[in-house]
């Protein structure tokens, strides 16, 4: 099914001989694939886009199954090797394709060690407060739906302190990116494209979680200009997004455009 | 403060030239502390394990702080060399001393992909599940504090849906581990002790969790057979919680050990 949809191959590919062609499995509304299409695109790999699209439920289906047995995006297929879960397919990407820069996810053991810290804080931290955030505040409501209040007032105290320990802590060095790095990491890209979401918040209340946070602020910057163009252009569709959720709210919109973002949004991982 | 607490080096200890000795900072209270302690333990690595007493809110002093700023458990500091999150600390641990045998995390990309794969998927499943459920249904009734029933419902459903996954998908291979292995890697050490913070619930309540699970009972027992007897002696302070809780409700025991218990739990990360 998917394997008919939309293919974008990167335009200056590295290729490894012998190998098949990487297959990228991602639908651009979630922010971890869109972190691992930057990655491959500002990297130059040769790889095939194959769109699943989880507003028609494609991820569900057991034709991708075969793919991620977890039923969630992205995933990627090398050769004969399937691999899901966004933070292990950079790790694997920066590994299998010896054109990164050691920047990405450098070789040496401590720098290494450091960004792991980093992936994992990551995955208790900002993602489960930005999502939740998201979903209830904004999602939810526009939809129509009833929101879990609860939830959203724990998301937005852990979205706070995510913010804060990234300003304070993981930005403290003399660098522009994260632990103190003169170049971004793997673990620039996956937490930039999570913040990113946050475009579709009300303006006031984006401004509230990062008004505070200037270096924050100056590092999503730093990182949208180290992976430019590829940055903007993948994030055209969740802009989209933000100028409906802005100029044309959802439930006055005509009712086919509603239940395809609710679709997206709903499924979204 | 915690310096001066309980030290317990190795008795077996690989050291590294020119290298001082690791220090682990740990409360055996929570499971991820006991799965780097037993990982140190079974691999012989020289080590001194400093106490950061959960339930007298050490890990919330400044001077803990200085080793942890998320104030969190468990920390190593290596030499000069300071890190967090359990599962980067494994990494680094298996990746630092030399006698660690390869099957804990194996020099080869695909294999060790696969191990980021499984890692960082149980952070958002099977960590989240059974944390958010034991602690709605048995720390809170238990301490006379309300809970979030609706939360544990949502975990009891991410819980079951992550042991089926475990047993359909990660433990479908030919060997007893995790991804097929016929020895264990940093997975099967991280995901088991997180299962065994469930050896606290009512025996009919655990039944009704691991009954269905063939696969990941079996599962179970191999690690711990792999790892004796440091297993069992790491766990000894949660099967004495499991005993309390069994046998003497915390509600009708003395204040103090309630006290002492409840702010254990309530710290645990």
């Amino acid at each position: 099914m998917f394997r008919n949809a939309k293919r974008e191959a990167g335009k200056e590919g590295q290729s490894r001989k012998g190998k098949m062609k990487l297959e990228v499995y991602a639908d651009r509304m979630s922010q971890p694939s869109r972190a691992v299409i930057i990655f491959c695109k500002v990297n130059g790999i040769d790889y095939t886009e194959l769109k699943v699209d989880i507003s028609k439920r494609e991820h569900l289906t057991p034709e991708f199954a075969e793919i991620n047995p977890m039923k969630q995006l992205p995933a990627i297929v090398d050769g004969k090797f399937k691999l899901f879960e966004s933070h292990s397919i950079l790790i694997y990407l920066a590994c299998a394709f010896p054109g990164v820069a050691d920047h990405w996810y450098p070789a040496d053991l401590f720098k290494r060690s450091k960004i792991h810290s980093v992936l994992y804080w990551h995955h208790s931290n900002l993602r489960r407060a930005a999502d939740t955030y998201v979903t209830n505040t904004t999602i939810l409501p526009t939809l129509g739906h009833p929101s879990n209040q609860q939830a959203a007032a724990e998301a937005e105290k852990l979205l706070f302190s995510s913010l804060s320990k990234i300003e304070s802590f993981w930005l403290k060095g003399d660098g522009p990116f994260l632990l103190g790095g003169n170049q971004p990491s793997i673990a620039d890209l996956s937490l930039v494209c999570e913040l990113m979401q946050l475009e579709v918040l009300d303006e006031k209340d984006r401004d509230r979680f990062f008004g505070p946070y200037k270096k924050v602020q100056q590092w999503i910057k730093h990182t949208r200009n180290a992976t430019s163009p590829h940055f903007d252009n993948v994030h055209i569709i969740l802009m989209k997004v933000k100028e409906k959720l802005t100029n044309k709210p959802l439930m006055e919109a005509n009712h086919g455009g509603a239940r395809d973002i609710e679709k997206r949004w709903r499924s979204r991982m």
